[in-house]
C-alpha cells in the first residue's frame, strides 16, 4: 500500500516536471515568435496551451483522488497540496506564454517595437526562459541553490518591468508601442512571480519554511 | 466527530465570505480612489491588502489540517479543495484591487484619464463592484442564477477590456494614458476572470459540473 502511494507521489513529481518542460517550450517559442515576427511559431504556442491546461486538470483530479484514497497525513499531504498549487502556477505560466504569442500574432507582420524596447523585451525573454528551465530542474532535483537563482532572475524581471514605466513616461513612444510594452512587461513580470511561487513551495517542502511572497506591482 | 467536522466546513464557508467582503471593500475603494484622485483612500486599500493575504494563509492552513485530521472523502474533500482554490482567487482579486489603488497613488494628484477613458474605467469599476458583491452572495447562498449573472458581468468586463485596444489603437492618447488604460483594463479583466472561477467552483459543488474556463486575452 505504502509502495503504491510512494509511486504515485513520484509520478506526481514527474508530471509536474513534464508540465514545466512544456512551459519552457511555450515561453521560449512565444518570445522568439515575438522578436522575429514568426506567425507559425506564435500559432503553435497558442494551439499547444490546451495541453498544459489539460495536464493541470489531470494532476488536480489525481491529487484529490490520492488524498481521498490514501488519506495521507503530515508530510505526504503537504507534498500533494503543494502539487496542487504548483500545477496552478505552471498553468498560469503557460497562459502568460500564450498571451505573449497572442500579442505577436496580433501585431504580425510587424514586431512593432522600437530598438530600446526590443532590448528590454529580449532581456525579459531571456530571463523568463532561464527561469522556466530552472523551475523544471528545481522540481526534479529540489536544489535549494537553484531556487535562490530563480529569485534573482525574478528580481531582474521586476527591475526590467519597472524600467518600462520610465520608458513609457518619456513620451518617446507611440500609444501602440506603450500598450505593447506595458502588456509584455506585465506578462513577463507575472511569469517570474509564478516561478518564484513554485521555487518557494519546493523550498518549503525541503525545509519547512515558506517565504512570504507579497509582490509589488510598481 | 462528524458534528465538529460539519462545524469546521461551515466556518470555512463563513471565512471565505468574510474574505470576499474585504475584497468588495477593496475594489470599491480602489476604483473610487482612482476616479476621484483620493490618495488617502488609495493608501488604505494598499495597507489593508495584507489582511486578505493573511486570511488566505490561515484558510490554507486550516484546509490542510482539516484534511489531515478528518480524512474526508468524496463530497467533503471536494468542498475543502474548492475552498483552497477559492481563497487563492479571492487573494488575487485583493491584489488586483491593490494594483488599481497603486496606480491611483502613482498618478496622484492627477487622475490622468481623458473623458472617453473615464467612461470605460467607470463602467469596469461598476461591473467589478457588482461582481465582487455577487461573489460574496454566491459563496453564502450557492445561488446558481447569481453565478450565471457573474458570467454576464465578466463578459461585460471582457468587452470593455477589448474596447480599450480599439481606443489605444486610434492614436488619440498619449503614451502615458495608453499605459494607464492598458494596465487598468487588464486588472479589471483579470478580476472578472477570478470571480468567474469562484462562481464555477460553487456551481461545481452544487451540480458536479465544472465549466472549462480558458480565458482569452485579446
Amino acid at each position: 500500500m505504502r509502495d503504491i502511494f510512494t509511486a504515485e507521489l513520484t509520478a506526481l513529481g514527474e508530471d509536474l516536471a513534464a508540465m514545466s518542460r512544456l512551459v519552457e517550450t511555450a515561453v521560449a517559442s512565444a518570445g522568439t515568435a515575438l522578436l522575429t515576427a514568426d506567425l507559425a511559431l506564435a500559432e503553435s504556442v497558442i494551439a499547444d496551451d490546451h495541453t498544459i491546461d489539460a495536464m493541470e486538470r489531470d494532476l488536480d483530479e489525481r491529487c484529490v483522488l490520492l488524498i481521498a484514497q490514501q488519506q495521507p497525513v503530515a508530510r505526504d499531504l503537504r507534498v500533494i497540496v503543494s502539487g496542487l498549487r504548483m500545477s496552478a502556477s505552471l498553468e498560469r505560466m503557460g497562459d502568460l506564454a500564450r498571451h505573449v504569442a497572442e500579442l505577436a500574432r496580433l501585431r504580425y507582420p510587424a514586431t512593432a517595437l522600437p530598438d530600446e524596447l526590443v532590448t528590454t523585451i529580449r532581456s525579459m525573454h531571456e530571463a523568463a526562459v532561464r527561469v522556466s528551465q530552472q523551475v523544471t530542474t528545481v522540481i526534479e532535483t529540489r536544489d535549494l541553490e537553484l531556487a535562490a537563482a530563480i529569485e534573482e532572475d525574478d528580481d531582474l524581471l521586476d527591475d526590467l518591468h519597472a524600467s518600462t514605466f520610465v520608458t513609457t513616461a518619456t513620451g518617446r513612444l507611440t500609444a501602440q508601442q506603450a500598450v505593447d510594452i506595458t502588456l509584455l512587461a506585465r506578462f513577463y513580470e507575472r511569469f517570474g512571480d509564478h516561478a518564484v511561487s513554485i521555487a518557494r513551495r519546493v523550498v518549503y517542502l525541503v525545509t519547512g519554511d515558506f517565504a512570504d511572497d507579497r509582490g509589488e506591482m510598481l
